[in-house]
C-alpha cells in the first residue's frame, strides 16, 4: 500500500507539473499573435498582409520543422565535437516511458516537444519584423525554414541540449540569448544584407515612417507580456510553486520598470511621451529579465527591467543613425537588450561575480558569431541565386499587393 | 490513515483534472472571440457592427439557452426511442456529489455544464459567418437560439450523451461531426435559403467580395486555434498527462499541416500565396484533427492537416461555382473538413478499418440528415414569417445602419 | 512514512492550489488588455494614441507601486485606528516560509503579490475611460499613480486586509465595491473636475460622439469576461473545484444573462438593438456578481445580470442627462452597478436578508465616501497645481498629436 501511494503521489505531482507545462506551451503559441499584432501595427498600411502572411506561417514551418529535424538537433541522446553538434535522427515519437515521469519529472515527450516548438519558431517570427517591408517572401521562406530547422536548434543545444557552453558555466534561464539574441542577429545581418526601405534615409536626413494601426502594436505587446508567463514560467520546466512565482514577479516587474524606463528616457529626450518606445520598453525589460528570471530578487528586476528600458531608446536612435533600418525595432529590443539581459546574470542576483559575468560574454559570441557567420552565409547564397529584395516598383505601391493580389483594408480611403 | 491517504490523493487527482477543464472551457470560450474578429474581419466594413453584434450575443444566448434546456437534452439521465432523444427536465442544479469526483472523476457538474455550454454556442457561431451580411437580425437570433437550444444537443446527445450513435461504434472525439459539421449544415441550409450577396454572381462571373479587415481575421483564426487547446484537450476530460499532450500535437501539427497544404494549394493553383486562404488551411487542418485528434501519431496529423488544407481551397472555389455564398468560407472550413476528420478516423491511426470508416458515414449521415431537414424547416418557417433577408436597400446601404443604426468605423473615409 | 505522505499530499495540494492562482493572476493581467482596447474603441481617432498610452503604461505603475507600498498597505500585519489603516513596511520580499503552505494553503507570497497587483491596478484603468479625450496625461499619471498606490489598497484593506468592514460583516466576494465603485467613483470625480467634452453638450442637447472603431472595443470586452474568470475565479484563493467551478458559472451566466438583458432594453426602449449597450451589458452582469459570485445559485446569477443589464442602459441615460460626460460609460459599469452587485449580496443567494443589505450599504457609503472627499482632493489639488484639462485647441485636433506627437492610422482618411 505504501509503495502504491508513492506511486500516486508521484503521479499527481508529474500531472499537475506536465498541466502547467501545457498552459505555458499554449502562452508561448500566444506570442506568434503578439508578434504578428505587433509588427503589423508598426509597418505600412501597404505591407499589412504580407507581414500577416509571414507570420502566420511560421508557426506552421516552425512546428512541422521541429518534428521532423529541430527537436532531435536540439536534444540529442548525444553530442560531438565536444559539445557542438548532435543529432538523434528525422521525426520524432515516444514509447511508454514519454508519457511518463521516466522522461522527464516535469512533463511527456509530447509536451517536451510542443512547448520547445514554440520556443524555435519564435526566434524566426524576430526577424521577420526587422526586414519587414522589401523582402521578397519566398526568399524569407527559406531562411525562416533554414533558421528555425537548423541554426536555432544548433546553438540551442550547445546549452539547453547539454552541449559545450552548458559544461563551460554559460547561464541563459530562459533565452535572452539563445532566443531573442539569435533571432536579433539573424534580424541584424538580414537588414544588412538587405538595406534599408526606400526613402528613409535620405540626403543625411531620418525619415520616419510610422507604423499604420498602433492598437494592433498595444495588442501585440500585451500579448507578448502575458505570452511570457509561460516563456519564462514555463522554463522553471514543473509548477514548482516557489519558483515559478518567483519567475512571474520578476517578469512582471521587469516589464513593468521597463516601461517607465522608456516613457521617461523618452519623455525627457524627446520631449515627448512616445508610446512606441514606452512598448518597446515592455520588451525591453522582458528580454533583459529573461536570462536571469529565476535569480533575481524584485529590486533587481525593477533595476535590470529600468536599465532595459532606457537602452532600448538609445539603442533604436543609434541603429536609425547608423542606417539599419529596422522596422519594428526588433534588433534593439531582442540583440541588444537579449545581450544585456544575459550579462546582467553576471551583474545582478544570485550568479553574480566576474567569473560569471566572463562565461556569459563567452556565450553571447559564440553563438552570436556562429549566428552572424551562418545567417550571412545563407543571406548572401538566397541574394545571390532566389534574389532577396522585391523590386522598387513594389516597394511603393506595396507587398500586399505586389506579392499577395490582395489588400488589408480595401473599404478604407488611404492618405496618398 | 490509509484509508484517508486514498481519499485525500483521489481529492487532489480530481482538483487537477478539473482545474483543467476550467482552463479548457477558458479557451473555448475564447474562442467565440476568434470567431466574431475571423468573421468581422472578412465582411465588408459596412456590416461590422451586424457581426460583431450577432457573435457577441450568442454566447450569451448559448449559456442561458444551456442552462435552461441544453445541457438537459444533451446529456439525459436516460434516453428514450432507441437513444434518439431524452430529457432531464428544465434548468440546472446539483446536490453535494455534484462537486466531488462521484459525479465524474474529471470534473464538477458545474464545470462540465460551462464546458458544454461553451462548445454548444460555437455550433451557432459557425452558422453566423455563412449566412452575413444578408441575414435580419432578428431572424438570425430565432435560428441560432432554437439551433443550441434544440438541434445542437439533441444530435450532440446520439454520442456524447450516450445515444445511439454511440452504441453503433461511431467515433467523434471533440467533434467534427457533432460540432462543426452541425454547425456547417445548417450554414449550408441557410445559405441555401437566403441566396447570394446581391452583385457576388452575376452574368455567369463571380465577383469577389473582399473582407475589410484582414489583421481581425489574423487575430481570430490564432484564438481558434489557441482555444482548440481547450475545445480537443479538454474533451480528453480529465488532465491525463500522455493524453492531453498527445492531443495538443496532433491538434498543432495537424493546423501548421493544413496552413502549409493550403499554402502550397494556392500558390500553386491561383498563382499567389493567398492569406485568407492559408488561414482557412490552418482551421481545416484543426477542424480535420478533432474527430481522432486522440488517436493519431504525429506523422498522420500532419497528412491529415495537409490535406485539409488542400481539400479547403478547391472546396472553396467550388461553392463559389455553384453559387454557394459564403462570405468566410465556413461551410469549406466546418462542413467538408468536418465530414473529411470524422472520416479520417477510419482512415488513419488507431481505430482505421473498413468497418470504422462505416461507423463514421453512418454518424455523418443521419446527423447530416436531421440538421439539413431540420434546420430546412426552421429556415422555411422564419421566412415565410418574420422574413429572412433584409431589403436590398438595407443590403446596399449596409447593416450597421440598417439594423442597428450606428457604424463600426465613423471617423474613416470609406472607399465610394 | 505516513508523515511523509501526509507532507507529500500537502504539497502537491499547494501546488495546485498555487497554479491555479498563478493562471487567475495572467488571466487578471489580460483585463488590461481588455481595457485597452474596449476604451480605445470608444474613443475619437484622433486620441487613440492618449488611451492607449495611459493603459499600458498604468499596468507597470501598478506593479511597481504595489511592490513599494500597496501591497504592505493593503494586507499589513497588523491595522490601526480600529481597522482603518495599517502598514507593513516598503518593498516587498520575501523568506523560506512565503513558497510554502504555512504562508497560505493557496499560495505563495509572490502569487499574492502578483494576484493582487494585477487586482490594483484594474482600479486606475476604470477611470482612464470615464476622463478620456480631455484629460492632461500628466495630471491622469499623478493621479493614477497615488490612487493605484494609496487609496485603493487603504479601501482595500478595510475588507480583504482584515479592517473595520471586515469586523462589521460587509461582504464583497471579489471586488464590486473593494475594485469597480472605487474605480468607479474616482471616474465619477475626475469627470466632474474636468467637465464634459467639448460639444457633448451644447443648448440643451445631448451630441453622441461615437467610438471610433467598435471591433475593438467587443475585443475588450470579450477579453474582460475572459479575465473575470480569473477575477472572480481566482477569488477563491484556492483551486476549490467545486467553489471555483461555481462562481465560473455565476459569472457567466450572469455576463450572458447582461447582454440579454440591455439587448432587450435598447432594443425596446431606443427601438434599436445597440452593440454598445449590449457590451456594457455583459461587464454590468460581470460587475454585478462580482461581489457575491461564490454565494449565488445559477437563477439567482441570471436574474442579477438580467437587473444589471437594464440598469447600465438606464445609467449611461441618466448620466447623459445630468451632463456627466463618461466616453466609455465606465461609471454606469462600474459605479452603479458595482453599487447594485454589492447589494445583491443581501437580495439574493446564500446571505440574503435584511441585515446583510445593511452592511453592505454600510461598505458602500464609507468606501464611497473615503474615495469621493481623498480623490476630488487629489483632483483639487492637481487642478489648481499642474493643471487638469488640455487646452481648447489641443482637444480639437487631438491629443495624440497634442500630447504625444503621433498618430495611430496615419495612413488612412479620416473624415473631416
Amino acid at each position: 500500500m505504501d509503495n502504491q501511494f508513492t506511486t500516486e503521489i508521484a503521479n499527481n505531482l508529474f500531472t499537475i507539473n506536465n498541466l502547467w507545462m501545457m498552459i505555458a506551451t499554449a502562452l508561448v503559441f500566444l506570442m506568434h499573435l503578439g508578434f504578428a499584432t505587433l509588427e503589423t501595427g508598426l509597418v505600412q498600411s501597404k505591407n499589412t498582409i504580407n507581414i500577416l502572411f509571414k507570420n502566420s506561417i511560421i508557426p506552421a514551418i516552425g512546428l512541422v520543422t521541429h518534428a521532423i529535424i529541430g527537436f532531435s538537433l536540439m536534444y540529442p541522446a548525444e553530442s560531438y565535437l565536444g559539445g557542438i553538434i548532435g543529432f538523434s535522427g528525422f521525426g520524432i515519437g515516444t514509447d511508454a516511458a514519454g508519457v511518463t515521469d521516466s522522461y522527464n519529472i516535469g512533463y511527456t515527450y509530447w509536451t517536451d516537444f510542443l512547448f520547445q516548438g514554440m520556443f524555435a519558431a519564435t526566434a524566426a517570427t524576430i526577424v521577420s519584423g526587422a526586414v519587414a517591408e522589401r523582402i521578397k517572401l519566398s526568399s524569407f521562406l527559406i531562411f525562416s525554414t533554414f533558421f528555425v530547422a537548423i541554426i536555432y536548434p544548433i546553438t540551442g543545444m550547445w546549452k539547453w541540449g547539454g552541449g559545450f557552453l552548458d559544461n563551460l558555466g554559460f547561464y541563459d534561464f530562459a533565452g535572452s540569448t539563445l532566443v531573442h539574441s539569435v533571432g536579433g542577429w539573424g534580424a541584424l545581418t538580414g537588414v544588412i544584407f538587405l538595406g534599408p526601405r526606400i526613402g528613409k534615409y535620405m540626403k543625411g536626413r531620418i525619415y520616419p515612417i510610422p507604423g499604420h494601426n498602433i492598437p494592433l502594436a498595444v495588442i501585440g505587446v500585451f500579448l507578448l507580456w502575458l505570452g511570457w508567463f509561460g516563456f519564462n514560467g514555463g522554463s522553471v520546466l514543473s509548477a514548482d510553486p516557489g519558483l515559478v512565482s518567483l519567475v512571474l514577479v520578476t517578469t512582471s516587474l521587469a516589464a513593468s520598470a521597463g516601461a517607465i524606463g522608456a516613457m521617461v528616457t523618452s519623455w525627457s529626450y524627446l520631449k515627448k511621451p512616445d508610446l512606441t518606445m514606452t512598448l518597446n520598453g515592455i520588451l525591453a525589460g522582458l528580454v533583459g529579465i529573461t536570462a536571469g528570471a529565476d535569480l533575481m530578487s524584485p529590486l533587481s528586476s525593477i533595476i535590470i527591467g529600468l536599465i532595459a528600458g532606457v537602452i532600448v531608446v538609445f539603442a533604436v536612435i543609434i541603429f536609425d543613425r547608423i542606417k539599419i533600418d529596422d522596422p519594428v525595432g526588433a534588433i534593439s529590443v531582442h540583440l541588444i537588450c537579449g545581450i544585456f539581459g544575459t550579462l546582467a546574470v553576471g551583474i545582478f542576483g544570485e550568479k553574480a561575480g566576474l567569473e560569471q559575468l566572463f562565461h556569459q560574454a563567452v556565450g553571447i559570441l559564440t553563438i552570436g558569431a556562429f549566428v552572424v557567420s551562418s545567417t550571412s552565409v545563407m543571406w548572401f547564397v538566397i541574394k545571390k541565386t532566389v534574389g532577396i529584395r522585391v523590386s522598387q516598383e513594389e516597394e511603393y505601391i506595396g507587398l500586399d499587393i505586389g506579392e499577395h493580389a490582395m489588400e488589408a483594408y480595401p473599404y478604407f480611403e488611404k492618405v496618398s
